[in-house]
């Protein structure tokens, strides 16, 4: 039986300030955990899991330390609305400095929501972008929301918080694109290797302040009623023309 | 002060059941309940409201069922975690026939996830794509989330639920694509008028049996390691290409 405050420590993850207390965070599911297994096994503190998953999972964990729970104790555990099976502790990776020279960066400006920051981040992946630069006021990509959303991508993609403003301007020498409603057609730009590309908040898109920084902006053309596009569903349109 | 069967009542509608057997769904947040007052006026059945949110908008809301509650209330009559000042009761729409001919038609495959649904009927809105088809197994659209998600599309995008397979085959003139991991690139092929565009679930993606009717796969090229990408940014990047 799990020691209760082994439960609230799991808990206490679902906050940041925790999260970077302990230097930790939680992702969950067979296919995450079995993703750390097989690629980013260095990173896995601690693994709690069904007897199930431990039984079907035995070959790959031997040096690890793995606890069997029960049911009732995932659902405790899990950050999840529908706990699965299997929730793993990882190490926060150590901060590094983004680069932005012969480079790809995406730059969320603000962004609030958990599962459009963490679909902008496996969709990053998915295009080969390395590495997003957050503002500060961006939701935290070690979120069990956002890292649930990735994916995966949470392991491989580099998230940045910082300045926005002032680290575009040490960069002056990237082009900078800003996706906004009234930019030029992104049919018609060609593919780019170095770039940063601001993506704003939900609703409030990109600060003036910084798409004044912007040396163009790009639009995703619409024909219908709706106001906007879901901030991932746009991300992934632009790449998918700038990549 | 609400009396407790109308809260109980308003919160039943979560389930698909009730909302059949009443003819309702719920819609929240002061952005949908504004695009009802002024576009949808006629499906509001009733609106549940902070009294600053009615002072606000009173000059619309004149014939109109409007009750205040309390901040108490509304948390209790909410479907959402953060729930925001109005919960609007709204008429189901009418069942009507989806038509293949001339249309270009999204067609989900056993969508398990609320919040791709809608942002893919909100996708499809703004691509000027007018109904959706859904297999039986498919989220309901009318689920709270989706609703949500949706933007408001939900009120303008018909969506019908049936048997795709026959339902394709009564349709055999209207070229099907089936979005997939190993189709043609997308960026190769030209606008489409009239199609049927096929979108798998979430992790088991298209049924054999359907992706047999398919006269064409599509997929969105990516170079990173993730396994693919999200299905409601994968459905807006190929309608940016085809619409």
């Amino acid at each position: 039986m799990l020691v209760k405050t082994v439960i609230k420590d799991i808990q206490s993850l679902a906050l940041k300030k925790h999260r970077e207390q302990t230097g930790c965070y939680v992702a969950e599911g067979p296919k995450l955990v079995l993703e750390l297994l097989q690629q980013y096994r260095q990173q896995i503190v601690a693994i709690y899991a069904l007897q199930a998953w431990i039984d079907t999972n035995q070959s790959l964990l031997n040096d690890l330390s793995v606890t069997c729970i029960t049911a009732a104790e995932l659902d405790r555990l899990s950050h999840l609305q529908t706990p699965h099976q299997v929730v793993a502790v990882v190490r926060l990776p150590q901060r590094t400095n983004p680069i932005a020279a012969a480079q790809f960066t995406l730059a969320c400006c603000g962004l609030q929501d958990p599962g459009n920051l963490g679909t902008i981040i496996r969709t990053a992946d998915w295009f080969g972008v390395r590495q997003l630069v957050c503002s500060i006021d961006t939701v935290d990509c070690f979120n069990p929301k956002v890292v649930q959303a990735s994916m995966g991508s949470i392991f491989r993609v580099a998230v940045h918080y910082l300045d926005l403003e002032n680290w575009i301007d040490q960069h002056g020498a990237v082009p900078v694109l800003a996706a906004t409603m009234q930019g030029t057609d992104v049919r018609t730009l060609s593919s780019l290797q170095e770039a940063i590309l601001l993506i704003g908040n939900e609703s409030a898109g990109i600060p003036a302040s910084l798409l004044a920084k912007a040396g163009a902006a790009v639009s995703v053309p619409g024909k219908g009623q709706v106001e906007s596009l879901n901030a991932a569903v746009a991300t992934g349109i632009i790449l998918s023309y700038l990549r």
